[in-house]
């Protein structure tokens, strides 16, 4: 057994503690006598297994009984086309503002849906801060207002919950629910795939406020009907019931670390651990995001020369740090910090970086 | 340890080698340090692992390079809609034959898309048998066919393939894909959620034509256009990558298992077993399908009076034979025979059933 400390964007690291449970259930699951993989979404166990997840996502984040919470597949990207569909007729204007990738990604997929508004991007100045309220151009009748709490490539996150009056925020909270504490009753909608915070890839929670579904006026097919999985408690299909379980798990983890204040209070500290170690390299290490929008779960950062990314990344690998390198579209290094990240790992990240620059400065 | 034999329709029985191996490289998968639901999509462990699974479903259903194999989430039905939103625009016409609940489900999810057409249907029989050929009244320019090769629920399956001309074939194989051999050229697409012949529910396989793509004309969401997911390998966004895992492990087991033939001979088997158990109880059992379209999958059966169907459950639990409640549906009994149900299982349920009505008869 040698588990590394893994970095990855997501998928990402679990709980060990999660994984020992699976591991030793997964044949035989409660008194099922198969494995959970095995059993019957409508059989009771199950049944009662996505209950209680339900309750204590419910408990974890404050979510009133104003708000549907469904457990859907398709990942984030999905819901931010059936979103739109939900929330809107064709005729009306969803409000998008840009901070990111991600938040360009779900403009795309509402654009042949509804009218939509840039309500302000910092694309050209390469998303490394939030645009300052006083320039966002709101729509004034806005079906909804969508933003991306946290941009897991760019490591542009908000700190606090903007003011958009009474349009509905719409949050893809994909890389930072349960990251901190977080009001959900100023929301229209928070979803989130679950391969950061949460559990494995293919499962996606959407926490949607009741009375926004059914008003859009238009004839969906209904498997797109978020309404129709509202009323079944998400099994209006089959649901990815493996992964659900597994989020189970992770949130009765998350419970006995203390909720989402302890995780609040861990991954400050983590985050300021290593923007500490970037700012004070001398300039070895460089991340551009504005400190005010410096995101605590996704920290890109950047070499001196690109020449440098390779051994670095090798050498990494090699002292148990996974999962370093960038992603694509931005290139240089990126360290994801979720929940399931422990101090040490971030510790041991920041101590072998300073090593490193030692030796390639 | 005291697994049982699991008649469960889906999520349904896996092989127990399959969760063995599952459940040993857990915490550790490969050289990776880490669990196979924890390592990044994009990093090369996983894309091995998710390119040697697509080439043994090719190896193992003959599938041409003609088309594309593509893992997805959303389940059969989220296919249902997203097929017809991608083979057709919407003043095409799509044909559907009726022959139980799915196929219904799926002209249910077709109808807001394009215009829709009853070819035959069952219904008003009870969905017992398969509409005669000559009864069908196709369209003279569908986009395509669809229909449903095994109902899962009423227990209706195809033994040949339906002969339509060149019009392109749409088959929902969710409950009998790779359970027999069959010729993947006479169709245009395939699909199938994994959650019973292939793996946990989650994930969902469309075997596609690739001609067929990018011709509907229609302004889609790039996360709902199938063409974006086969140029991108199916990591347009963030798959499934541990029900991608399993399913590739079942087909390790299917090819050492002597793949679609070997399980042709056993399934054929197993459902001779268990129809001459029923036909031969002297009508204290009673399934009420038409002989010749009965399913090799899902054998619904009735006991002579419904009264009698809480001490069957309860003793067959007892027996250690599970999951054999039928569909809400239909009432009654229901046993699902996929490739992971091996003859000893059915057997098993045989003696159980002999027992069971000579001491209720």
């Amino acid at each position: 057994m040698s588990r590394a400390y893994n970095f990855s964007a997501g998928p990402a690291a679990l709980p060990e503690a999660v994984l020992r449970q699976v591991q030793a259930e997964l044949l035989e699951w409660q008194g099922e006598r198969a494995s959970v993989m095995e059993v019957s979404h409508r059989g009771q166990a199950f049944i009662d297994c996505a209950a209680e997840t339900e309750r204590d996502l419910r408990e974890l984040m404050g979510i009133s009984d104003d708000y549907s919470v469904l457990f859907l597949q398709g990942g984030a990207t999905t819901l931010a086309a059936l979103l739109p569909m939900n929330l809107a007729g064709p005729e009306q204007t969803g409000d998008y503002l840009l901070t990111g990738h991600w938040g360009e990604k779900a403009l795309e997929n509402a654009k042949p849906l509804l009218k939509t508004r840039v309500v302000a991007s910092d694309k050209d100045g390469g998303y490394k801060r939030i645009p300052a309220r006083s320039t966002w151009q709101l729509s004034e009748d806005a079906a909804f207002f969508h933003y991306t709490p946290n941009e897991t490539i760019h490591g542009v996150e908000f700190h606090d919950i903007p003011d958009v009056g009474a349009t509905p925020l719409v949050a893809d909270f994909s890389s930072s629910i349960l990251s901190r504490r977080v009001d959900v009753s100023r929301f229209g909608v928070i979803y989130a795939g679950a391969q950061k915070n949460l559990g494995p890839s293919g499962l996606t929670i959407a926490i949607v406020r009741k009375d926004l579904l059914g008003k859009h006026g238009r004839n969906l097919p209904p498997i797109f009907e978020l309404q129709n999985q509202s009323k079944n408690d998400s099994m209006f299909n089959t649901p990815a019931t493996f992964s659900w379980y597994v989020v189970g798990l992770v949130l009765k983890w998350l419970k006995a670390q203390g909720g989402a204040a302890a995780m609040e209070t861990q991954n400050r500290r983590k985050s300021e651990l290593l923007y500490s170690a970037i700012d004070g390299s001398g300039g070895y290490y460089r991340n551009d995001v504005e400190p005010s929008a410096r995101s605590w779960m996704n920290v890109p950062f950047f070499l001196p020369n690109a020449e440098l990314d390779k051994p670095f990344l090798k050498e990494a690998e090699a002292a148990g740090l996974l999962g370093l390198k960038g992603h694509r579209a931005l290139g240089g290094m990126r360290a994801s910090i979720y929940n399931a990240m422990p101090v040490s790992g971030v510790e041991s990240l920041v101590g072998f970086m300073g090593d490193f620059a030692k030796r390639h400065g």
